[in-house]
């Protein structure tokens, strides 16, 4: 849609559909509150609950014209980046209006909203004339006018969030466990602090900090002052934290509604690259023990603060396995962009929920594995255009494979300009499909993780097994104490203890027990279930014909 | 976005990303075309192709800019209701510009396009207009002004198959099985038509038949002159159709790539009431060989054609297993929708894709069922929006299911206003959930299709299979075979024929028996994966517990 300037609204910009001047928005941004404070009461104006359980019919109240569709309220949002531009697409769908400031003509999210008021977010003035457009106020970038916010709102403490420092200060109050950190303003401070934390030592700028900007790394002692300089000298507000030798980074998208009750979507693997988000793996590949910690702590620091949204909670895992909060971000999160495809609820459709007062919806995976891969620039320009054009033709080539463009008027070297999600049947064959994508290897039949594995106690089993047309791979990869048990288990016998079932099949049937890995494979696979469907039906097919055959010619003439 | 008229076209319209004027836009409407006639060769100007295979990449012409994102073909499209609303949803995931041409201010389309232009696709002038701004024209629905595009393209025979009459003497000339049909143009005709035909007999109008539109039946001969009367008289241009006593009916979305290759979607079942789509079901209950003959019926009769984009195909299931066609629809259609959440690509994008040259993509499911549900108009105005808005709120409440609201401006007793999706695990568990969206029956655990079943040779097995913590259904419903089947295995050992692979446990271990049954559901459930990963660490936890125990307090001590 065309963008239209704040300063000289037209008269369709008071549509009857936007809601009268002046009224103030419901407030859509969170809050810190304090340790113990109770949940904040459900405003009085909303009946819908965010638990699965359905809601209680509205009654028509006179005079008062129905909702049309699923809500009437008109949604701002302050940024229109890829972040808004899948918000508006999660609106579109459900036939919510949007409104958006943003400061960029033809921004991405401009063409796919109701209204697009050119202004900039950090502009008081332009925050309070578009607040009057909506009702429902939300955030895309966390760098909007935090004094202005407050005013609309006063019990709003935004910057609480928006200044990592009082972040960490906040969570660290709440028993949740963080890297070690401390404030810095003067040399002498932060050399202290070089010597309680050690090197090489995190050096950090409180607020304006994302996608790797605001940190630096101080190797030595001797770095400090450099690095300091760096990230704009100590009046620009800096602190710095013990460097934390993570295993794995982890991510948790915690929505939170309305009446405080929360819902989590499964927790992913983030990988990133100059401290850019480059992958996102879902669900983690740990264990569910990992999960569980990681998903208490996410929410845990969710319900430390207050206000309706999505909310990503960035995680560290330790080699102790001990899980820490790195940060959270009060909006959508790359981290979860792969839900649009791969789970019930995107974390966008989510976050309108959770603002409107909408009941949560299931955040769990539809399908058993996706990975999220960001179309970074890799040149200014055309040359940059080009060779994410190479990309995005060999993802359109990958089955399972969706491209977003986010249709940003400039390339810029390490911008965000789209991302590609994979979306399979298992974690291997997605893996295996960003590989394809990524140019990164011809398939290997070995490096494919089997859907189905044969452990043989003795080579002798190898002449029955082969009935089972399986690549028998080498199990040079297999822990050695799944060989010890398989080596152990003919001893034992087949008999196993309550609680680990083993199917077995008639000895010296290796086609059944190919079939039988088949079938339970099949069972949520709608592509093989046909396939075994179909072989079924041509069994059936088979001995029926067979069975004509005999009554027709009798046993003797059909033995021959 | 705004809408502007398209007589008073704004500078803005000729923005610089829009095709200069007079451009022929490239084809991408179909064709029917004669018996035997070769393919089509692809058009020079394209390199992709509709195959999984990866395209080779575009050499970098010198001068020519490189595209930006996906494609940087403006795409224009006549009508912008509900099916130009999705396409252009699809087409803002991957940055594709889309351009509307439709009379309705505010029509569903125009909140999602670039840009909307006011006028009528039956219009001659405004179609011809329109067609100068963007690279390639597709429709929406099926009443455009077929004169004109001929006049665009005129190698397009549009109008064959518009006429549905037309339509099918193409396709029955082609081999196609469907309803015996003739053209009737007196009432003598269609009294020997009904003679040849018996009654009931389906009268039906040659053009803009849809939703039941054009459709009436004669029970009998007396009915015969009011029924052609209802259908606006034999000079509207009239046939007849035998009555086809159906047992199900059928639907298969087809896409056709401008190379000429296709791809099917899985066959779906849609429920008909008022003559208008009321539920789809994916996929189909049915055999896995009328899946492929409906599938084969569907790809044999768009390969008739030519031109590229996506088909719809209706079909009836006859008593006889026999697949006869009904008719074709020339675009993305209502039971395509649940492909949005439902598929690895929606049927929307794959429009896209077809027309735009870009390879199709994989259209199989990503998750086991899904079931749509059209929101039709109940009631007129703002009593229609109420009780929309009622089962809207149910909607969301259930888990999997997904809200599309299409904002038209007004709401009409049947009119298509929106619809939801319902995506899970099987299709027990969609059924179930539709349900109660329906307020149709509370739950009824034995309604409930059971994920296992256990079937037991004599009531003796009780005792050990409750172990299994199953509800034990009634097998009344067990085909008589199954019960022979599980009577006779008893005597016959547990010993199965190659093909039948049967899983077996220790005896007397029913625990192992659940166990076994919940992992092979496990296979590809991620939540149910995840409870099992839990039981199982827990498990190894426990006895790495005792173990420990047992060391350190030493047997004598550990058996007190």
């Amino acid at each position: 849609m065309r963008a239209r300037l704040l300063s000289a609204p037209s008269a369709a910009s008071t549509a009857s559909s936007l809601p009268s001047a002046g009224a103030r928005p419901r407030r859509a941004v969170w809050r810190p509150r304090g340790p113990g404070a109770p949940p904040p009461p459900p405003p009085l104006s909303l009946r819908a609950r965010a638990s699965m359980q359905p809601a209680a019919p509205l009654p028509e109240r006179q005079g008062v014209p129905p909702v049309h569709g699923v809500s009437n309220t008109v949604v701002g949002v302050l940024g229109g980046g890829q972040l808004g531009k899948m918000l508006c697409q999660a609106a579109s769908q459900m036939g919510i209006k949007m409104v958006i400031l943003d400061p960029l003509q033809g921004c991405p999210a401009s063409s796919v909203c109701h209204e697009h008021v050119v202004g900039s977010f950090s502009d008081g003035d332009a925050v309070r004339e578009f607040s009057k457009r909506c009702g429902v106020l939300t955030v895309e970038i966390e760098h909007v006018d935090a004094a202005t916010l407050e005013k609309l709102e006063e019990q709003v403490p935004y910057t609480q969030l928006q200044d990592k420092y009082r972040q960490k200060k906040h969570f660290s109050k709440f028993g949740i466990l963080l890297p070690d950190f401390m404030e810095v303003d003067t040399l002498h401070s932060i050399e202290e602090a070089g010597e309680r934390f050690g090197y090489p030592l995190m050096v950090k700028s409180k607020r304006l900090a994302y996608d790797g900007r605001g940190n630096a790394v101080a190797q030595k002692k001797e770095d400090l002052s450099s690095v300091v300089a760096s990230l704009g000298g100590f009046e620009h507000g800096l602190y710095v934290e013990r460097w934390t030798p993570f295993v794995k980074e982890l991510s948790v998208i915690v929505a939170r509604s309305r009446d405080g009750s929360t819902v989590c979507y499964p927790v992913v693997e983030t990988i990133h690259k100059d401290n850019i988000c480059h992958i996102v793996e879902a669900p983690a590949e740990v264990s569910a023990k990992i999960k569980k910690s990681a998903t208490d702590v996410a929410e845990k620091a969710i319900k430390s603060l207050e206000g309706a949204g999505v909310f990503a909670v960035e995680l560290f895992l330790t080699e102790d396995d001990e899980i820490l909060l790195n940060e959270v971000a009060p909006r959508p999160h790359n981290s979860g962009h792969h839900t649009i495809e791969s789970c019930y609820t995107s974390q966008y459709e989510q976050h309108l929920r959770a603002i409107l007062g909408i009941p949560l919806g299931d955040p769990s995976m539809k399908a058993p594995a996706a990975i999220m891969y960001n179309i970074l620039g890799e040149d200014e320009g055309e040359a940059g255009f080009f060779l994410a054009h190479q990309l995005i033709q060999r993802a359109l080539n990958i089955p399972g494979a969706s491209v977003h463009w986010y249709a940003k008027p400039e390339m810029r070297k390490q911008r965000k300009m789209g991302h590609i999600t994979i979306v399979g049947p298992s974690k291997a064959s997605v893996k295996l499909r960003l590989d394809k994508l990524l140019q990164r290897d011809t398939y290997d039949p070995k490096k494919a993780s089997p859907r189905a594995s044969i452990i043989m106690g003795s080579d002798s089993d190898l002449n029955v097994m082969k009935d089972a047309e399986t690549t028998i791979v080498s199990a040079h990869r297999t822990p050695e104490r799944m060989y010890d048990f398989a080596k152990s288990a003919k001893d034992r016998g087949v008999e196993m203890p309550k609680g680990i079932p083993v199917a077995t099949i008639a000895i010296g049937n290796a086609e059944n027990a190919g079939l039988l890995a088949v079938k339970m494979l099949a069972s949520r696979d709608p592509e093989l279930t046909d396939k075994v469907l179909k072989y079924q039906e041509d069994l059936r097919d088979m001995v029926l014909e067979k069975a004509e055959r005999l009554e027709n010619i009798g046993w003797e003439e059909y033995l021959k």
